[in-house]
């Protein structure tokens, strides 16, 4: 028989998509990365997974696990291979709330998962703009990170236990519930962040925190990025690190939203140099309640740092959130960043990770080399400040191939000289591969290369990703 | 040449110690595994470890490297290898308060880099009994755990980067100094935890936090340990995750101890069937200046949860650490452990981790089969309890291997039907090889076998150790 009876077989007709229904898998949201599947197959179980992995292997042919679709790296993209959509495992296994952990499939959406967890009074911290369409198996395979890693880690800090469909079709059984386990190498972590490369991750356990009881949250324009670390740092100090989010837009950010989204407003007029949202968070009920005044304390707090700050000169204008609704026009303001930021051509995009005193630096050098290299070129950043992870987008003023390599070039020349990453939370995909051949430790790809060689002898899972060839 | 007169070319004559010179690295500390190294190399620096790892390389001998010599599990035995001591590495590299970090070689000692954390106003939050023998370089191939891992995790999750001498000779570089880096796959936590099985452990960066600026640390008797976990959940609650430890003592545990070291006195007579220690500890001011009745709002949070759960029966008894001695008496009671359990005879030595729900079942199950097994059989329990990590040793009736065999069978018996690890963090080594065997899941034993042949071929990196032949 051939691959697609193989398949129709192994997990039924209707689940074996090919031609113009597998379309919208081939090709990226962004529209980057478009791709030609032989076949979509829709497992709906590990054991069909597996299934279809062998089926794959017997035919030679590759193995692409997708998700969301809500990648930035064309980390899915595939010619010629099996594409598997995990979106039918989407079955949440348990909540156990005194452990405040949950089991979850693959292709369970995040905000599924927020939801599940709000219903016991716990709280999933994993936060980012692509939530209602990104599932767990993509979170884990690239290592999300988002808006609260500042607080909670990113997504390998918050896996507890994974399931792994092999290379060979086996299953690996890492459900672990525990917080210690020192029996052997640590797999666990070798397949977080590994993009499909080693194995397809088909279920996990992830932990859970207790609600937020009260937020405190408020946009702030300060003078500088220096100036901006100091109001995270008074903070941190005065809550013992309740922060949950430190964002940074500069002002050509600002510009670009009041540009594309007028109806989100802004909160400064004149725009300010650096716009800050900060969020802290508490679930102790002494610090949520609010007193006689009707003041929670927590946001008393905030509102005490951020009126000395401003008596100092470092922070220029701020707004509290008063109520829900002001937060989450906050948050909508800082979540529009993906929309705002595709869409302009042509685009280099990065995802770097700067040590945090190192971040204004990055920026006034990078900007000063863009400029000599290609002037009138735009630029637009966004920042998970608090992380030092910045979102820094570069627009040439041509389309040539040479130029934005050259202006990718350029921006992770600086990035390299500050100790830095160029990649943060992304991933690599295809869209790093020239990154990882320059950067990386020819020492850590030589490691690479023997992990995928070990794992996945046949070069059959989601090849030619990661790791340049 | 032969090997000797490689190394000492190597690394200095001085430096390559045989015969009885070798004897003290030869021998671990308890007495339990007595190896003959064909050498014992001192390099001084990371070339140098390299050059001594190629040079055994060619003469075909393992290498097998040791720090501080505090493991529990065998893990530094050899007989015919090469040992490595990375005792001369003992340099802190450098300190960043700013960015919280240190950057150590695996040669210094915990109590150093505690000391140097503190000359900064920081704090190294790795914590356990032979912190003044153990290097950091043991600590991080063992993954250690200790009694702090509740709030700040286990060494994993200290570490931000590594520096590693692989099986070839080559230098790994992953000394990143970032929070978030997502170039491929986490090469990091493999060598964390693998007890130089593939690689020696040269160097790291790793976290600092900002010390504590007051603790409430009580001696508590509790009827059961449920009751206990409310106690636990209670002062989370009420402080937003501000608690450092939570020990657990049983009657047993606190009548060794009042025979071993009468010195150190007891807090409760009678002794009580369930001891806690637990410990919070503040860094924000306003939580830790004492207050016009001259108290600390940390300690009074605590006092007023012991008042009510005394008041409502859970807790019998309580005494609070008024000063910094009395705080010190309480964990001397609790790190004298390791001492008062080594040296009763014949004796089988857990290290488990359970759900924390799960201990007392645990407990209750695996006293009543022991019984049944090998009535008047003793047993001494100590755990970090946040952690659901027990130290559990049985001291059989008969110094038989059959017997002492059947008795860890029979605890981790109990172990797994409630989902639990028979190693939390005292690592594989030699002596946990039969559970390793008998307990693991196969795939994941076997993708660990693809792992260290991909990365050791000549299987000479600490072999036999970890991975069951």
């Amino acid at each position: 028989m051939g691959l697609v009876e193989d398949l129709q077989a192994a997990v039924g007709a209707g689940n074996v998509l090919t031609g113009p229904d597998s379309a919208r898998y081939a090709r990226d949201w962004m529209g980057r990365y478009e791709g030609q599947p032989v076949a979509v197959a829709r497992p709906g179980s590990t054991a069909e997974v597996a299934a279809c992995v062998k089926i794959a292997a017997r035919h030679g042919v590759p193995v692409v696990p997708i998700s969301g679709n809500t990648g930035l790296v064309g980390g899915t993209m595939t010619t010629g291979g099996l594409m598997l959509t995990l979106e039918r495992m989407n079955r949440i296994r348990e909540v156990k709330r005194d452990s405040r952990l949950v089991i979850a499939e693959a292709g369970v959406i995040l905000t599924r998962l927020h939801e599940a967890a709000e219903a016991e009074g716990l709280y999933f911290p994993l936060w980012f703009g692509a939530r209602g369409s990104a599932m767990l198996g993509g979170v884990l395979s690239t290592n999300a990170g988002g808006s609260n890693v500042l607080r909670y880690g990113s997504t390998r800090g918050l896996c507890l236990g994974l399931e792994v469909v092999l290379a060979d079709g086996r299953m690996l059984n890492l459900m672990s519930e525990l917080h210690k386990d020192n029996s052997g190498y640590d797999l666990k972590n070798l397949f977080i962040g590994a993009e499909g490369t080693l194995g397809i991750i088909t279920a996990a356990v992830m932990k859970l925190v207790p609600a937020p009881k009260a937020h405190a949250t408020a946009t702030v324009a300060v003078r500088s990025l220096t100036d901006a670390l100091t109001l995270l740092n008074r903070m941190q100090e005065a809550t013992g690190n309740r922060v949950e989010a430190f964002e940074f837009m500069p002002r050509t950010y600002s510009e670009r939203l009041r540009e594309a989204r007028p109806d989100l407003g802004l909160p400064f007029d004149p725009i300010p140099e650096v716009t800050i949202l900060i969020e802290a968070a508490t679930t102790v009920p002494t610090e949520a309640i609010p007193d006689d005044a009707g003041e929670i304390p927590l946001v008393t707090t905030l509102e005490t740092i951020l009126a000395e700050l401003m008596e100092a000169g470092l922070v220029t204008d701020a707004v509290l959130a008063r109520n829900e609704q002001q937060r989450r026009a906050m948050w909508e303001r800082r979540e529009a960043a993906a929309e705002i930021s595709v869409g302009l051509h042509p685009e280099v995009d990065t995802d770097v990770c700067l040590p945090l005193d190192k971040v204004e630096p990055f920026l006034a050098e990078a900007l000063r080399r863009l400029d000599a290299l290609d002037p009138g070129a735009r630029t637009l950043t966004v920042a998970h400040l608090g992380d030092g992870n910045l979102h820094f987008t570069a627009y040439p003023t041509r389309d040539e191939a040479r130029l934005k390599d050259k202006v990718m070039e350029t921006v992770e020349d600086v990035v390299a000289e500050l100790g830095g990453s160029f990649s943060a939370e992304h991933g690599v995909g295809l869209s790093k591969l020239n990154s990882m051949a320059r950067r990386k430790d020819p020492v850590a790809l030589d490691v690479m290369r023997a992990l995928k060689a070990a794992l996945d002898p046949d070069n059959r899972m989601n090849p030619g990703k990661v790791i340049p060839g």
